[in-house]
C-alpha cells in the first residue's frame, strides 16, 4: 500500500539500496507550470551530507520526470520521477544482515515477508522520504496557483525548546531552528550525542499559510486525520499535535476555545482546524521524532536464527533525523493540502453548475 | 467520506438531531458468532448520561442489526447496524441557529457546505461516536478468535496525571481513570470545571494486547499512521502519540532503543511498533482530548449574517470529553487492527500457497 | 466490498429475507433539493407485481431517509435510505435449503463463505438492486441541477429484435419496449416461457443525455470501463456493448470513425465516448440478461453435501429479469456520471483557480 | 485514476512519445522468484513490428525492473518496471498537431485538459498497454503458484468467424487465431482493409484456467464486473461478453442454467462465474475491438481552432488492433485474478485463524 492520497496522490517505488527510487503523482491538474529546478531546489533542502549535523553520506539526488509533462506544463497525465540511487555501499550492511538492529524496522519486516533487503533498510530506510519531497514539490507547484503557502522548522533538539517562531530564519539554520536564541545550543545537542557515538530527537513545526476554508472531508478524511497520518507516517515520528495540542488538555474550554469576531479568529489554539475541517486561520501541525535508531554503540539483539549477539553499527547516519525530517513533513503536508483541495470541489450544488456552466 | 477502514471497514450515517444513526460494516469474514449484547455492552460503557462527570442527556443507544447475519453468525455480506435516536430537543439550539459557536464545527461546516444543520452539531456531534463503538465491536468480536484483546483508560484529567495502568480497575471507576490514586483529584477537576459553567481536557491511553506480529502495511498504511488517522479523527482529539511519543525526543538513541534477546524485546519505548510494523508487544497508543468546547459562559462570536453575537449556551454537554472518548479510542483502535489483520494476508506466497490448498 | 462510486458513492447492505435492505449515499453536494417523492417514483417503476410479465410478488417497497437531508435539502453529510421487507415467505426456500439451485449464486456463495443465508438468494438477490434505484434517484437529482438526462428500455426479447428507439414509448409499455411494432411480440416470448415454466432473456439500452464533454478518467476508470463494471456487476447480466459495440467489429476502420465537422460529430459509432472519454453526443449501453436462472422444470443439481438431486423449485420469479433490469441499468449509468461528474472537478487548474476565487 | 487493482494493483505512467513508459507494481507477495525472461517474454508477445499483419513500427520494449526484488525474488515492497521509449518519430504527428483525428481520444483529451500532447495519441495511445502485459506477467508468476493458468487467441476477424477453440494452435499463429481452419480468410481480411489504406475490427477470447472456487467479492467488485471494467478499459474495447454472452439472451432458462452433478458442472455457459463468483470452471471473456482508428483514407474533421479539415494520417498502425490486443487482454485478466486471489483471503475466519495460528 504505498500510495498516498486520492485524488492527489503518489505512489512511490524504492529501496535505499536498488537501482532507483521515485514515484508516480497521479491527478495533478492540467495547465500548471512544470519547474523542475524548484523541485531539484526542494530535494536538495532534504539532501544530506551538507554539513555535520547531518549523516556524511552524499546522495546528489538528482531527479528525472520521465512523464505527465508537455512543453514544460502539466497535461493532466500521470507525473513520473525517478532519483537513481549513486552512492550506495551495500558492503557496509553485511555485518547486519542477518542480525535485527534495535529500533529498526529489520524485525518486523523479516517476520511480516518473510525476507527482507538488508540493506540499508531496504524499502523501510527514510531514503525513500526524497521522494516525498519530489512529489510534495509538485502539489506546491499546483497550491501556489492558489496562493496557498507552507513553511517549516525546528523547535526542540534533544530538550532544548525554541519559543520563536521564525520561519524566515530557519530557511539559513544549518539546522533549521525556528529559534536563533538556542541555534547554538542545539546544535551543541547534536554534537554532543554525535560525539558520543549516540543520537536525540526533535520536534518540527510545519505551517500552511492560507489554506482557503473549508478543507477536509469529514468524518474520515477530515484534515486533521489525514495530516496526523501522513506525519506518523514519516520514520521516526512517535507523535503528532496540531495547533496547541498536549496542550490543550492543559487548558479550560474557556481558555481554549477560539474566540471570534468581524475579522475572524481572535486566537488560535485550534491550529486552523475546527470539526477536522480548515478554518482559514494558519494550520500549525508538531511532529515528533525519536533519536536515530542508528547509534554506534553496542547493543543487545538477535540473529534471524534467535541467536543472541551485539549489534555494532558501521556507516553513516544522521545524529538527529528531526532536522532533515522537517522537510519531509512540509512536504507531506502539501501533499495532505493538495488532495483536499480536489476533494472539497464539488461539495456545493452551485459550484458544480458554476464549473459545467462554462 | 464517511468510510473508514479498506478491508475491514464501516461507512456511518447520522445526525445527532435526525431520524438515527448507524452503520453498514464491510469485510466482517463469515463464520463470527455475532453477540449482540456484547456489542450494546460496548455501547453502554460510552453512554452519557450515567453519571455526574458526564452529560445528563439520556440515550438508550440501543443497537438494531438489520443484516449481515443468519442465525447469530456473520455471513460475510455487510452488516448494517441502527441506533435510533430518541431523546432529541432540537428546540434547544434554536438559540444557536444563526451564529457559529467557538471551539466548534459550525464556522467550518457552514462555509464547507453553504448550509448546516445546526441542531446538536448535525453531523458534526460526537453522537455519531456511537457508531464507531458499535462497529468497533464487531471488530473486537473477529479479533477475540485470534486472540487479540484491548484495554483503555484514562491517564490525565486537565493536569492531574496518573502514573499508574491498572486497566482493571479503569474499568470500575466512573471516569475509567487508569491510576485510583489520582482519581479523586481528576474528578475534582471536572467538578471544578463543571461547577463554574467551564470545561476539561484529558489524556486516554489505549492498549493492544496480543497483536500478531505484523500488522501494518507499508510504507503508506503503517500501523501508526493509520492509528494516528483514527485517534485524531475523533471529535476534540489535539494530538496523537504511540508509545513513549514526544517524550522519546527527549531521550538519546541508546535510551529510547529496544535491546532484543530470546524473550523477546526487553523494553517497549516503540510502543510496540517499529517501522509502522506491529512487533508483538502491547500497542500503546495515547489521545489528547482538548476540553469541551461547549461551555456555559458568554463568549464572543459571530453570526452567518457577521454580525458580532455574544454566544450563550443551553443544553447538556460533557464537561470532560476525554472520558466517554477513551471508549470510542478503544474502538477505533480494533476497528484498525481487524483491518489490519486482512491486509496483512497474503504477504507472503507461502501463506497463500496454503490458504488455497485448502 | 459493497461499495460503488468513489466521490459519489454508495455502500448497500441487506438480504432478500432479512429484515430491510437500504445504502449509504456519500459524496452528494450540498444544497440540493432531495424529492422523496421522485425517488420513490423510481422505485415503483421497479418494483414488481405490476403486470404478468414480471414476478406476482408484492414488494411496496416504501423508501425512507434517514439523514442527510435538513428542511428538505442535501447538507452534504451522507444520506441512508432504508426499504423495509414486508412480504417474506422464508418458508418458500426450505426445500432448496440444502441444495444450489443451477444458474444462482448457491454454490459460489456456499464455498466462498462456508455458509449461506438460503432464504431467498440472501443478499444475492436480485431484490438488493431496489437500493441501486434509490441511490440513483439521488444521482438524478444532482444531474438534473446541471441538465444530465436518462432514458431506457428494451430491444430485444429472447429473439424478437425492435429496432426502434422509441423512449418516450418505452414508459408506457408493460415490457418497457423501445419498440412498439414488437411489443407484442416480445410480450408473447415472455408468455410463452412463463407457461411452460420457463424464462427468457433481454437486452435493454440505456442512453445518457447531455453528459458533459470530458467525463472519465482515464486509464483505469475510463468511462466506459466504469461503465462496463457497473451494468455486468448487475444480477443475470452477461454481456455489454458500448456503442455500436458487437457490431463495430464488422465494420472497417473508414465506416466506424465518427467524422466531425463544426457542428460536432456526423455519427455517433462510438457511443458518446473516446478514449474512455465522454465526447458530448448521446452515451449508449447496450445490457443483455440472460434468461432467469429461476424455472420451474426439475434440474439436476447436488446438495450441500455432494448428493444428486432434482432441485423442483416453488415461488415468483420474473419470467425475463431484462425488463425491471432496465431499471437498475438506468440507475447504475446515473451513478457512475453522477460520480464521473465529481471526478471530472479538478482536471484544469484554470477550473480550480475560478473555484477558489469565490 | 491511473490504478488498476486493489489490493494486487499497479499504477502506470508514460506517453507514447515521452521518455519511458512504466508501473508500480503493489502488493506483490513476498517469496516469488521474478523470472524477468518471462516478462520479457510476454511484451514480446505484445511487441509490433513482427509481421505483416502489425504495424512496421519497432519498439524493443526492453522492460527493466527497478525495485521490489532482493535476489531474484519479490520482497512484497513494490515493483517498479520501466521501458524507455526508442522508436519515436515525433515529426509524423506535426501534422496533426492542431486537429482532432476521428475515432481517437484528440477531441475529449482536448476538451477535458485544456490541451494535449500531440505525439502518438500520448497518454491515449496504446503503446502504454505494454505496461499492463508487463505487470500482467507478475501476476501469472504469482498465481501460477496456485496453479491459475491463462490462455488466448482470436476468434473473428472483421466478419470471418472461427469456431474452434485452439489455444496451444494460436501461440504459433501470426494473428493469434483459435481456428486455423479460416486462419486464411482472416489474414485476407487484414491485409485487404491495410492494402485499402483502411482497418478491421475482430473479437479475442481470452480463457482463465484452474481458477479457485470463490474469486470475486459481491456486490460491488463481483469477478465479471471487474473483468469487464478491466476489458473494456482497454484502448479499441466496445463490448465484452462472459460465457455465452451475448447468446445467451436467445437461450430459455432451461437451456442456458448450467446442471451440476458430483463431477461439477455438466456445461459451462456461465463462463464459470456465478452470482459474480468463479465457480471453478473455466472462465470465458470475450472481447470486441472496433477496427483501428488510424486509417489513411482522407476524413473530415475540425482543427482545435474550430475550422473544418481533412484529416490525412501518416506514420505505421497496426491494421487490426484486435490481435496485439489479444495479449493485452490476457494479461489484464490476469491482474484481476491475482486481485481477486488476494481480496478472497479472509473471508473465513476459519481461514484467518489458521493463517494466523503459525
Amino acid at each position: 500500500m504505498n500510495r498516498f492520497g486520492e485524488r492527489f496522490s503518489f505512489t512511490s517505488f524504492g529501496e535505499s539500496h536498488g537501482k532507483a527510487i521515485g514515484c508516480i503523482v497521479d491527478g495533478v491538474p492540467a495547465g500548471i507550470k512544470i519547474d523542475e529546478a524548484f523541485i531539484q531546489s526542494e530535494l536538495d533542502r532534504r539532501r544530506p551530507g551538507q554539513n555535520q549535523y547531518a549523516t556524511a553520506r552524499k546522495e546528489p539526488d538528482a531527479v528525472e520526470i520521465l512523464s505527465g509533462t508537455f512543453e514544460g506544463v502539466s497535461t493532466g497525465t500521470p507525473i513520473s520521477m525517478i532519483i537513481y540511487n549513486t552512492n550506495q555501499k551495500s558492503k557496509d550492511y553485511s555485518a547486519v544482515k542477518d542480525l535485527f538492529r534495535p529500533g529498526h524496522a529489520d524485525f518486523t519486516y523479516f517476520h511480516k515477508y518473510g525476507l527482507r533487503d538488508y540493506r540499508g533498510g531496504g524499502r523501510s530506510s527514510a531514503r525513500e522520504t526524497a521522494v516525498r519531497v519530489a512529489a510534495g514539490a509538485i502539489a506546491k507547484l499546483m497550491l501556489k496557483e492558489i496562493g496557498v503557502d507552507f513553511a517549516s522548522g525546528i523547535t526542540q533538539i534533544h530538550d532544548v525548546v525554541g519559543k520563536a517562531r521564525d520561519f524566515e530564519g530557519a530557511k539559513g539554520s544549518e539546522i533549521f531552528t525556528l529559534d536563533a536564541s538556542v541555534e547554538q545550543k542545539q546544535k551543541d545537542a547534536i554534537l554532543k550525542a554525535k560525539n558520543a557515538h549516540d543520537s536525540v530527537g526533535g520536534v518540527a513545526l510545519v505551517r500552511v499559510l492560507n489554506a482557503p476554508i473549508g478543507l477536509g472531508e469529514p468524518l474520515y478524511a477530515r484534515l486533521d486525520a489525514i495530516l496526523a497520518s501522513a506525519m506518523m507516517g514519516i520514520n521516526a515520528v512517535k507523535a503528532v499535535e496540531i495547533g496547541d495540542g498536549i496542550h490543550s488538555t492543559e487548558l479550560l474550554g474557556s481558555e481554549n476555545n477560539d474566540p471570534i469576531n468581524k475579522e475572524g479568529f481572535k486566537s488560535n489554539h485550534s491550529g486552523g482546524i475546527l470539526g477536522g475541517i480548515s478554518n482559514g486561520d494558519d494550520i500549525d501541525i508538531k511532529v515528533h521524532f525519536k533519536p536515530t535508531p542508528s547509534i554506534f554503540i553496542s547493543q543487545e539483539t538477535i540473529t534471524t536464527e534467535d541467536e543472541e549477539v551485539n549489534c555494532e553499527l558501521k556507516g553513516r547516519h544522521d545524529p538527529c533525523v528531526a532536522v532533515r525530517g522537517s522537510v519531509v513533513a512540509e512536504s507531506m503536508a502539501a501533499l495532505v493540502i493538495a488532495d483536499m483541495v480536489l476533494l472539497n470541489m464539488g461539495r456545493k450544488i452551485d459550484g458544480i453548475k458554476a464549473y459545467y456552466a462554462n
